[in-house]
């Protein structure tokens, strides 16, 4: 498979991942993660979550507390050494908790692909906010 | 080489990483990295910063403000797809900016290695606060 084939294969297997996202579909997210129970999962500003169970718990939490999620994917890199693909993106989201009032964030995304026989999973997330003073400072 | 050995090896490659930035070697955290551009970086609260040169500049900025840095890594776990190892781990990191008072943060790491002709070099650091409200709330 050609290299441009591969990094197709991984920017799909990015864009499942983030539309069971927006949709807080949690089957779809389910299905985005390996089947393995090295993965870890970091939302912004949380602590490492650990194991199959924990990260899906943590996917869990999300959804049921969000009532809207809007998400747009900028500056999306991918970089593969095969079996393993990472993705380096920003995810600008804009969400509402319950019946509150929307607010937009703007979080550095890594993701972690792995290819197994049921194509690229997704093993490790993590996700930080980005400070407005800092990121204009730094770049 | 047996997973043990490959383990020992990353977790090597990992600490000469953490001692680099202790101690505030420029040179030592140079020679961590892989020599490749698709390398990223992530500081906590910080954008992207991708390429060689804007992640060593970023290293040189937090090595030149920064006047004493004790760190302690904990919870570091090696996962390995060769030749890819992730290592994900808790940085507890005090730090005194120039004469000001020092204070202590705990920010959560990603690692990610890559096994080429000069050993284990890391190609991604994606650091992030763990906020203490939060960190409670999910774990």
């Amino acid at each position: 498979m050609t290299s441009t084939a591969i990094v197709g294969q991984v920017l799909d297997a990015n864009r499942r991942f983030y539309e069971a996202l927006e949709r807080l579909d949690m089957d779809a997210m389910d299905a985005c993660w390996a089947d393995d129970d090295a993965v870890g999962c970091v939302h912004p500003g949380g602590p490492w979550l650990r194991g199959r169970d924990a990260v899906m718990a943590g996917w869990e939490a999300i959804m049921a507390n969000t009532g809207y999620m809007e998400l747009e994917v900028a500056d999306v890199e991918v970089a593969v050494d095969d079996p393993v693909a990472r993705v380096t993106c920003v995810e600008r989201i804009t969400a509402r908790a319950g019946e509150g009032a929307s607010a937009t964030a703007e979080v550095a995304a890594t993701n972690l692909f792995v290819l197994g026989a049921m194509g690229w999973r997704i093993v490790l997330h993590h996700a930080s906010p980005v400070v407005r003073g800092m990121a204009e400072a730094e770049s």
